[in-house]
């Protein structure tokens, strides 16, 4: 049987474990060119929340009863599909259940040696290329810079600043809670943590000019970096966490500002830079196996913990990467 | 003697004209190197209810007593710089007065030939350069996108909107008032013209979609235009006026919308893309000469009315660029 996570109803305003349910179905039969996988571990990202809402968005919303959209680490067990085999470790969108069935082209391998596999899901997967394609071909930070980033010890967060150290800026972390401020320091090299649950956000950047925004966030946070901007700044809007909750989200931004600081607000998904991932997969890789990036995972056991944890993270309770295991490789 | 327009008071919310003093003081005597000009024509623009502020921006505050500032086309009458001779026609930042004392560098000789002459305080000047580098260099049209412009019949949008023509564009023009649609559609050639006085701005929109939005206007327009955005647009933010007589203004903008379509929103300063000017200006007056690109002045006499012509201006009340003739040529 295959036990899997569906919406059991549309969440409004902060979501509750109620809002899903565990279910068991048969596993389905794999046809002609598929490819029967069993999921290790599966992915939480703050984007989720939008799939719940019954809205016209860039991707389809989930219908009550379906499975948990999410990125799924997994094994193969099956193979009707020549490029996979029974045993391969391989990437796909397949979503909060122990089992799927996906066509071969949906699939990813994980490139051999990579350790620990999960990488795939973050540095070496969605959250660490939407680091990379938002800092520098949204961003452009130069030498020199300051880049701030929000939610800067979250999935994205944690590899944004080291990729803007990497490029030889100064950088500022946003984020909550007093071990993520060490970690932000001793971890991931950052030169400024701010603690956005203790400190005076805007007070902290009194000396700072921004050149760089890789907002995560939104909200008033961010209204707080936006009066420190640099002329000719650059918003990265990567991610606005603290309005997906809002079922009415009230405007957050004054375009005005724009003007005073001849800056650039721009917004973008990673998916839409697909010719961008084996070349940055291949540096980001790079740079996990020399030591250049460091991470965190914050890992929950069992599938039905899928839920709770996730609720965890959107209040930005993880440290990392969020990850659920669901099972131990066979 | 030289009169001149005053600020008597800053601003609260709406200006009024007891706003204003009309006083009058000696001519100043020009020193070495400075021109002594004649005021012919000033230019009257939204930006400088932002001048009237006591806040620190992009260019400095007025003080309570400064000459208001502006763009002015005069006459040389006296020159101690070589480059200039009396009865030589220039334009230069010498505010709401009949007299100004300013360096050679300070002002740029008006082309001979240019006709009429007050084109150098708007297409051929200030008001069409913005036009052309926000476009152009700021919205990055590519021939068959929609651009929709706001304020469409003012001095920055009449251009706009017939250059987003000549580089093949479908264009959208939203204004207010019957006779500004007839000219939106007769004399610049947008092929929709939206009345916002009249129409449900966002329901006239419903089967558009927007590449480049030209924004000059801000608030309720623009949020019913940003709901129209293709995939990849791009938002300039050339102005918002609708904001500026706002003492507290409150926010207008998601910037999640900006993740939704993949899209930019970034403002300009023309002055910080001085080294298009030639070029684009060149470009301008032979586009102005071969009819390619028509236009409205909205003139009224007399320094002292500048005052009044300048509030109803920022009514909307004007019909193309608003300017005020303070002379004749001797």
């Amino acid at each position: 049987m295959n036990r899997r996570i569906t919406l059991a109803s549309r969440p409004v305003g902060v979501p509750e474990e109620s809002d899903f349910t565990l279910d068991e179905v048969e596993i389905p039969k794999p046809g002609p060119g598929d490819v029967h996988v069993r999921a290790l571990y599966i992915s939480l990202d703050p984007y989720q929340r939008g799939r719940m809402r019954n809205v016209r968005s860039y991707a389809r919303s989930l219908e009550l009863g379906d499975v948990i959209t999410s990125q799924t680490l997994g094994e193969v067990v099956t193979s009707h599909d020549a490029r996979f085999e029974p045993g391969q470790l391989v990437v796909g969108q397949l979503g909060w259940q122990e089992h799927a069935v996906a066509r071969g082209g949906a699939l990813r391998p994980v490139p051999p040696g990579l350790e620990p596999p999960t990488l795939a899901l973050h540095v070496v997967g969605a959250t660490g290329l939407t680091a990379y394609i938002g800092l520098f071909d949204i961003g452009r930070p130069q030498p020199g810079d300051t880049v701030v980033v929000s939610a800067a010890h979250g999935a994205v967060g944690q590899i944004a600043g080291q990729l803007a150290k990497l490029a030889g800026c100064r950088t500022v972390g946003i984020a909550g809670g007093a071990e993520k401020m060490r970690e932000l320091r001793e971890l991931y090299g950052y030169d400024v943590a701010i603690d956005y649950r203790t400190d005076d956000v805007a007070a902290a950047l009194r000396d700072e000019t921004v050149e760089v925004y890789f907002d995560n966030v939104g909200g008033d946070i961010s209204n707080a970096v936006h009066r420190r901007l640099a002329i000719g700044a650059r918003i990265v809007i990567c991610g606005q966490v603290s309005q997906y909750n809002l079922e009415h989200p009230q405007p957050t931004f004054h375009p005005v500002l724009l003007i005073a600081f001849r800056a650039r607000m721009e917004g973008f998904l990673v998916n839409d830079h697909a010719h961008r991932f084996a070349d940055a997969g291949n540096r980001l890789a790079r740079w996990i196996a020399d030591g250049s990036i460091r991470y965190r995972e914050d890992t929950t056991d069992g599938l039905e913990n899928a839920p709770r944890a996730w609720l965890a993270m959107m209040r930005g309770e993880n440290r990392g990467k969020a990850l659920v295991k669901v099972a131990d490789r066979l």
